[in-house]
Order: C-alpha cells, then sequence, then structure tokens
C-alpha cells in the first residue's frame, strides 16, 4: 500500500514515499538535488520544529515545499499516533510554523498533487488578479465566489481591455471580468484564444481560468473543426510562455481524454476536472508567488 | 449548453434545468411530485423571499433541497446580474434565509451532484458520530481530520465495540476509532464487513466511513480472489438495509469500474473518488437530518 502510493508521490518528488521522522534531513538534501522541482511531504508528526523552520526557509527560496500534515483534529492525532507513534503537537503550532517556513500546508492527498503539479509547472503570477472566462454566465458566477474563497481577486478590466474583448462577443454579453463568451466560442475558439491574449496583455491581470467547454467542443461536442481547437489550445500554450502568466483550463471535459486536452496538459497549462479545485489551485499559486517575492 | 447541464441536473430532479425566476414556484410543484425524492437548483438571484422561506420549510419535511447560489462574491454577482439580470442580493441575507428555510447550501455543481446523491440514497443519521476504518493509519488521519472539517465527531468506540474488532486485527493495531485494519483487510475482504457490522452495531455510531482500498483488492491489486470481495460489498449493502446506518465508502480506485464497486454504488452505498469528499458529504447528510428532526 505504501508503495502504492510511493509510485504517486515519487511524479511529484523523487524522494519517494517520505513519511518524515526527521522531516529537515530530507529538505537539505533535496533543496539541492537538480532533480527536484517542488518537494512533497505527507507527515505525522515533527521532530525537531527548529531546525525545519531554518531548512525549509532556505529551501522554499528555490524550490516549493507542500505538506500534507495529519493530526488537526483529535481523531487524526490518534491515528497518527497509532500509524507511526508520532506525537501530532498542537495545530496551531504547527499552523504558524509552518507559515514561518513558508511551507504551503493542504488537507488531502488530491491537493497535494494538484498543487504540487501547478507550483512545478506554471509560471509565478505577480499578483492575485485574475480574469475569469467562460461559455456560461453560471460558471463564470461559481467560479469568481470560489475564487473569492481561496483569495484571488476578479477585478473589472481596464477599460482598454474591455475594448479589445467586446467586438469579439455577441452584444451585450459581459466584456467586464468574468468574460462571458458564451454562443460565439463553441463554433469558433479562437474566440477564446483572443480574449485571454487580452487579458494577458493586461498589466492588471496576473492570472488567467478559462472555464467550462474548452477541451471538448470538436471531438465531444463537434461544435468546431477538431483543427481549430487544436490550434487555440497550442496558441494558449504560446502565450503562456511569451507572457509568463498562469493560465488555468477548467473543463466540463476534464476526465476526458482529448487532443485538445492533452495538448494543454503536457504544456504549461493544468486541466481541472472541478471548477472548485482549479480556483484553489490558483489560489494557492498566487499565495505561494506572495510569500516568496 | 443548457441542454448539456440540464441532462445533469435532471438525474437529480425531474424539473430539468431550473434556472429559478420564481424558486417557490417550482417547490410547490416538486413538493407533492412523486417522482422527485430530492430537489437540487442553481439560481442567481431570488424573488419573494418570504414565499420561498414558507414552501421551502414545508417541502423540507419532506424531501431536501440543495441550492447552489451563485453570488457570493462581488465578481459572481456581476456575472449573476449579466447572464439574467438578476440581483444576487447580500450573501449574507441569503445565507441566513437558506438556514431558516433549511435548505442545504453548496459551493459547486460536482457538490450539487454528490450531495442530492447522497440524500436520496442513503438512510438519515441519528446524530454525527462516525466511524473510520482504513487499511492505513495515513487514510485514517487525513479522513478524520476532514471529519471534523465537516461537523462530524469521530468518538473512542465503546469498549464493547473495540472487543467485537481488536481480534480481526493485527496485534497492537487500533480499534479505537479510527480502526486500522492494514494488512489483513487486502487478502481477507470479510475482515472489513466484520469491523463495519460491530461499528453498526454500536449505538453510539450513527454512520461508518470506509476509506482505502476497497473495491480494488481483487480486479487491480489481486489481493485476493474476486468473489471474496464482492461477496463483502454484497454484505455492506446488507448491513446498511438491517441497521439503516448510512455507509460512505471513499476508494483510491473509485475512478475504476469494478464489480465490487458497482454493486456498492448501484444501492446505498456511494462510492467517492476523494477522501475529503467523502467527509464533506457524510458531514452534510448528518446536518440535514440533524436540521430535519
Amino acid at each position: 500500500y505504501g508503495q502504492l502510493r510511493g509510485i504517486g508521490f515519487s511524479k511529484a518528488v523523487s524522494a519517494g514515499n517520505a513519511i518524515g521522522v526527521k522531516f529537515h534531513e530530507y529538505l537539505e538534501y533535496l533543496k539541492d538535488d537538480p532533480e527536484t522541482k517542488a518537494i512533497a511531504f505527507y507527515i505525522e508528526g515533527i521532530k525537531e520544529g527548529n531546525e525545519l523552520i531554518k531548512v525549509a526557509r532556505e529551501t522554499v527560496k528555490k524550490k516549493p515545499i507542500v505538506v500534507l500534515k495529519a493530526g488537526r483534529s483529535k481523531a487524526g492525532a490518534r491515528a497518527a499516533l497509532s500509524h507511526t507513534g508520532a506525537l501530532a503537537g498542537d495545530d496551531r503550532i504547527v499552523d504558524a510554523a509552518f507559515k514561518q517556513a513558508e511551507i504551503i500546508r493542504v488537507s488531502n492527498v488530491d491537493e497535494l498533487f494538484d498543487v504540487v503539479e501547478v507550483l512545478y509547472s506554471c509560471p509565478l503570477p505577480q499578483g492575485n488578479r485574475g480574469a475569469i472566462l467562460s461559455e456560461g454566465g453560471g460558471d463564470n458566477a461559481i467560479t469568481a465566489d470560489n475564487a473569492q474563497k481561496y483569495g484571488m481577486e476578479v477585478p473589472i478590466l481596464a477599460e482598454a481591455t474591455q475594448e479589445k474583448i467586446r467586438p469579439l462577443l455577441i452584444e451585450g454579453m459581459s466584456a467586464a471580468n468574468p468574460v462571458d463568451y458564451g454562443g460565439v466560442a463553441e463554433g469558433n475558439p479562437q474566440v477564446i484564444e483572443q480574449c485571454v491574449k487580452a487579458c494577458m496583455e493586461d498589466d492588471q491581470v496576473d492570472a488567467v481560468l478559462v472555464t467550462g467547454l474548452l477541451g471538448g467542443l470538436a471531438e465531444i461536442l463537434n461544435a468546431c473543426p477538431p483543427a481549430a481547437e487544436e490550434q487555440t489550445c497550442q496558441e494558449l500554450v504560446n502565450l503562456v510562455s511569451r507572457y509568463k502568466k498562469p493560465l488555468f483550463v477548467h473543463s466540463c471535459f476534464g476526465k476526458e481524454t482529448t487532443k485538445s486536452l492533452d495538448m494543454l496538459r503536457s504544456s504549461q497549462v493544468p486541466v481541472f476536472e472541478s471548477s472548485e479545485r482549479s480556483a484553489m489551485c490558483l489560489g494557492m499559486l498566487m499565495k505561494y508567488a506572495s510569500d516568496k517575492r
């Protein structure tokens, strides 16, 4: 079972299944390991906390540390104790220590993987202002609500940016942020790439979150030719490289394998199955970037 | 696009894609509709709030109402307004009204589906005390932490219950709750059903959450014969019918299709891909049961 999870973990860190006894000793090694871009740990107890904070602060300058630490609850601490004999410690102290050490704390295994992937693949945002784009006002509204929950701002776009976007949309649709290209992007995904480009060019936008149908327009919905959607996805990848701003995609088809989604996944554009998780991960990335500054 | 989501929604409510203008009029109808067991809504704005509270309170006596309401954030409210012209309203007032009306509020589409499924398929728990069982102390600890986050208690099991469980485990493994049957259940899944049974028999346990490898022991891990795992899953379904206590399964193989998982899914045992989501849904079910009492 450990092995099963270990294989998973080794995608993220080269140390494999690191149930840390002396957490900071692993860090010492990983800090300078050229094959490690981000560090993920599951731990049940911490020994030598001061040493940990010291080493972690050095490490974080070079690469992010994400930790899933058990024992927030009494029952969780009990389970940790009976599992590895580790004393989970007062959780408020753990939280404070992690904060001081700039360690990112997550609350489950899915989050651990998501956050690590994003941290090592995406460019770091300069701030916490995000643009949200979708084919539907409903997706937009829910994603904006969740963005706020995870510390992301969704400001009204500069008039100059709105002027670039407005002609692409059906009259009356919102270019303010969230941007609603409902009705036009399905058949003509180039609209998505043009809207993303306008946002990337805007100094007041630090990251872009596309939510909705992208990735399944051609192969699943038959709404446009495959080449059109693939070209759009290629262009989105290019925009990320050019503007060095993170782009996240939440796709209703995020569970599927399509050529378009694979193009995004294999580059610097993470694809999520859940709109909330995409907002959560972008919020974490913004928080990490801000801590690092 | 509306249709795409509408099909999804119609699995949950017979009203289809109900972007509510007069929310309470839909409720009036669904309240007495024999084909509706649970009611799910996505709404952007509410008109006639007093009428809504009145009708919802009547409805909730018969069936649960789950609502995904946009507009928690400024940007979300802006998106809702530009989408349907609905004024989202002060979110604190919306929250208070939903609480008064005993409406369950969720924050994204995945949650909406999860919660509705659980509400119409599982028996209602008598309280909020849950037992957590797994093959690993790590899964146990994380799930216990998340249980607490969502309002579930994970108390130490009665000595009589622990005495039934202890002989099934390797010496020294915890029977206290969370229960750790690591090392024995993989090859002999009957251990899982016996532990669940002991918990179901305990008056101080209101629900059981199994987390870990169940569902993939035979077909994926080749750790036991398929018949053994299928028999266990059938027995778990029987236990739920007999003791009328909810049983939730989080499986590391929750994305897969195995005969065992399908047996659970097609009965009163929901299967989750994410441990946190299983804890969240069980917490919501406990909350709903408590509101209804």
